[in-house]
């Protein structure tokens, strides 16, 4: 049962044209703060927080207070006895339903605010599903550029670090490639972009990485493999690859990321993960780069840089206000973008036969599987290719069926053109679709010959 | 030292008009539950939460705040060591003096909201006192069924489910008796009405339950003694066993209860209970039956019937804020309901002699023993019978004594007439009567016989 | 990088005069607390509450709705995960930039809000920590006995119990000094004032204690030594040595603490705790005393005496919401009291050479010492004395060197007049001083020849 309100779930939720909407109202915004206290007067947001996220949530609050709003917090969902069982589409039901109008949602588990848009009667903004989206850190990445190059289209922007578990630089890089910068991938070494982001880059937006030059960038690149991504075709490339190398103006944004602690098996890896100071500062390249950080840090910023009129990180944090009251205020219908909404949101299909064919065992469709029903939406049609509908993540899938013939194919077949996306089914094996009743194409006769 | 403030710590302690003086205000409320953002300004409700419930507690939240006023919150009480040992008593004197203008109470120990409404200078509003009150969810049910049939008197409401633990059902089934409803009681097999609730709906608002046939209710009732309770006498019994049995129509309302799973003791039992879905909803008698839940809901209502008009637990829910905005503004002294107070209150009398009298272990009076004042109210005179003033569980007593004379008595003895309340002491045996210094009444010789 | 905000970090912030301001002001406010929604409309401050406090936290939230301010609230930093290992000081740089208008801060660590001050570019107020200061309860007492009083000049304040380990009452007593009350210590045996207390009423207040003839406080006072301090010079000892003894009208305020009961080595000396109750308050000299207790009290006083007029500790304690309306709206600029600033905080030294010198493990700059540079303040020049800028605890020093001569020298040698303050080192022994590469001064020839 979806609902027509407009949610944020996905950073692919908003238009181009809404985020610069979405911008010129923060700029709006932050020329005074206070000034904005009758903007969603009588309106109430609800925190619904499965999972603790001081800085998110205080973000968001703060965001809705300035507009004058009310705030419910359940700061602790997960750990208080309070849900007693219930299912999360219950919980946004009640809560939707004249407790608030609007609900910022946090979750362990990767697809939870797409059901829970799915249930709620209101706007459901997603602050964090598990590894999976957190869109109002990118829109405030985004718009950190904005204003500090004046545009994100053509701007350079270096990306730092650990590119490999940093679920904020997979929605930022996705987006950068979105609006047309170039981007520059500096990875911890083992901490590259993931193969599905890359191909994501290449089958969305046109780009392909390419291995670059990076000598101007000091001791920022030394031990990593430098890729550069720019959307315009053919490459241009000759920034990077020319004898003269990398101009030293051209890094407009140095974006860094925390290491992920967790994720390292010796403490040797950790130490080498690059700290910038003064000395990473000094190289001509960065004369002109704003410093960016999703915040908090740890030591992958010297606090020497901190004054440093470059270092623009706590002014990125600040602008997540005025960034999140005009995300709010537009979603409550409190002021107007001025475009015309053009987001086509992925079509979901139910899966008709057999189990939930997600693969990610963290996914909201596996961890409440009692009160959820699995969905896919169509990645590409030949070979045919699914994501599951809440967590995005790639179906595995040797074979595909179709629900009504009963008939199953090898993906890359003719024959699935023809297969309603309704009626597709997914396999993991042949013995899991013959288990189920199907029987292979008879147009394939070729597989049948295997004993 | 009880204060003059009105608060609401039972569903008794308002009367028929001014619930219905509520129910005025609450649909006021919500043909635009933004409006009212300055009923309430400068006002500040607490929300004392002693143990947590964060539904209960956002919908009182979102109440205040619809009313334009403040929310102070303090979710887990008694797990944070902010008390530092301090007694409930203290904690209410200084929250409700000047920090917040109302409290809403929520405890683990029955009796903590009589407590507290007996020392905070600010109403008391109770969130659920353990397993003894939670008369604001009654107020929300009375209030829907109210709204979907217009009136509460002479409606037929089916109660199903777990009809002895559940303390929603406990106190709805004295309101609905108290608005002359006439009530359907289904249990779930071992799980019936307890007999101190059926004791209480005779004596004080005369019904008696009676066998009903139950043939038209379907599967619903197919394991369930059906209980018929009808405030009018001659009891309309016609309705229920004259031979052409339930009319189709008869039944305005079908509350449903959640199984309390911890008191099952083997998994065949919880199997077996109620599974509300559409084929249950297809009998006749249910036709024009609402379907009402206090939520949070399991599996004894399927999502199948989510979808069904019948199926108004969301919008229940949803009732929550409206009719807690009447309350508590009523109760902060904002709207008038347009009657006189006529609640005459229970008298509470000390425990002048010997220990505290409840046999309720959890009961605040034990579980804050210190701090608190044994009390006890009159529930009968002849044979006398008295309750503990704050959990409302009967006094055991084998004899009855008289503090001034010292002499005591077997409880229907006519002797106890002359005693006054305040004298009464109430011994669970001879033993105690007499190690507290009491003699068996002259009077009554026949006894003093017995060897 | 401190900032221009003024802050509350300890009481000594404040100069007796704009304290004055701010008792007129919440005399004011608390005409009525509900009309002054429109003071801080528009506003929003932040409780940063890293151990759990409820009752100050709601004091101070509650003062900020009263103003018509907006609040965001973290009660539980240090439990949550949400700091993911970020420092203080940039989660204050955060939460202080475009979140919120104002910090309150509760923290474990001595120094804590002294760090926060620093970084935050909006006002912080220290609402405890650790041991160290918590000086809106202080501001909250003053107000309180100069509205009883009219004045706090002259008044006698007895100050009851533990004087010992209790925060209050050390910054408690120094105000009263500082407002020229005379006091009169009444200890529970071996519960003195510390030391360091009185050395700072004696070199900052210029009041010495004297013993006391306290015959006419009766029970209370039996076991304990008795001392009476007052500012003026010559000591108005006559009060109490003469042989009329203390008149029955010369206790205003006896001010009771309660037994930091996990002190005790034995339930003994806890049984023998002074209990505050009819009896004891029958005496002459308490006659027109009002009683006074931070709160949450435990048995030093009984609940007899709740009733007496002469007891206001919940008075006390709400008069703590005024107050803070008063300090939360002078902070952020919405009343102007009408007064020169004139409290010259202490100037804060870097430690230049070697490791920290505070010795108190649980000083800020010690839990977070990687993110903390050492600070000290200078509290007297001959002998030098140094407190470290955090938790102003007295730094050892056997010698004291110059970081630029690289010499070093006795506390009390002439030489270090000549020191630059900001070059002064600290050294706990010899070996510490030669590690670091200090030589001792040449012309202290005396000291070299021990062998």
């Amino acid at each position: 049962m979806p609902t027509a309100a407009r949610n944020l779930v996905s950073i692919d939720d908003l238009s181009l044209a809404e985020m610069r909407g979405l911008f010129h109202w923060a700029r709006k915004f932050s020329g005074d703060l206070r000034a904005w206290s009758d903007t969603c007067r009588g309106l109430i947001s609800a925190s619904l927080f499965y999972e603790p996220s001081t800085r998110t949530r205080l973000s968001f609050e703060s965001a809705m207070l300035r507009l004058g709003g009310g705030v419910l917090t359940a700061a602790e969902m997960a750990s208080s006895s309070a849900t007693k069982g219930e299912s999360l589409a219950d919980t946004v039901r009640v809560v939707g339903g004249g407790y608030a109008d609007l609900i910022v949602l946090r979750h362990a588990s990767e697809g939870a605010a797409r059901l829970a848009s799915m249930y709620a009667p209101v706007p459901v903004v997603n602050a964090g599903d598990g590894s999976h989206e957190h869109p109002t850190q990118t829109l405030c990445d985004l718009y950190t550029l904005w204003i500090e190059r004046g545009r994100i289209e053509g701007v350079n922007v270096v990306l730092s670090g650990d590119l490999r578990y940093s679920r904020t630089v997979h929605s930022f890089v996705c987006a950068l490639a979105r609006f047309g910068a170039n981007i520059v991938l500096v990875p911890h070494p083992g901490f590259e972009l993931p193969p599905y982001v890359l191909q994501r880059l290449r089958e969305e937006f046109g780009v392909e990485p390419v291995r670059a030059d990076a000598s101007r960038l000091g001791d920022l690149a030394k031990e990593s493999d430098v890729a550069y991504l720019t959307p315009q075709k053919p490459h241009q490339l000759s920034l990077f690859t020319d004898t003269k190398g990398l101009r030293v103006d051209r890094v407009d944004a140095l974006y860094m990321t925390r290491p992920q602690t967790e994720r390292y098996r010796d403490d040797e890896a950790a130490a080498r993960y690059v700290q910038l100071g003064r000395e990473e500062m000094s190289v001509e390249s960065l004369r002109d780069a704003v410093v960016m950080h999703p915040l908090p840090r740890r030591d992958e910023i010297s606090s020497d840089i901190d004054s440093d009129p470059r270092s623009i990180y706590f002014k990125q944090s600040a602008r997540g206000v005025p960034i999140r009251m005009a995300l709010l205020a537009f979603l409550l219908g409190r002021i107007d973008l001025g475009v015309e909404a053009d987001v086509v949101e992925s079509r979901l299909y139910e899966v008709q036969v057999g189990d939930n064919p997600c693969p990610n065992p963290t996914c909201i469709s596996r961890t409440e599987a009692r009160h959820v029903t699995p969905t896919f939406k169509l990645a590409a049609r030949m070979p045919v290719r699914a994501h599951c509908g809440y967590c995005s993540q790639e179906i595995p899938a040797s074979f595909v069926g179709c629900s009504t013939s009963r008939n199953f194919h090898e993906p890359d077949s003719s024959a699935i053109r023809k297969i309603r996306p309704d009626h597709l089914v997914f396999f993991q094996d042949e013995v899991q679709a013959r288990a189920l009743g199907f029987e292979r194409a008879t147009r394939a006769q070729r597989s049948t010959t295997t004993p």
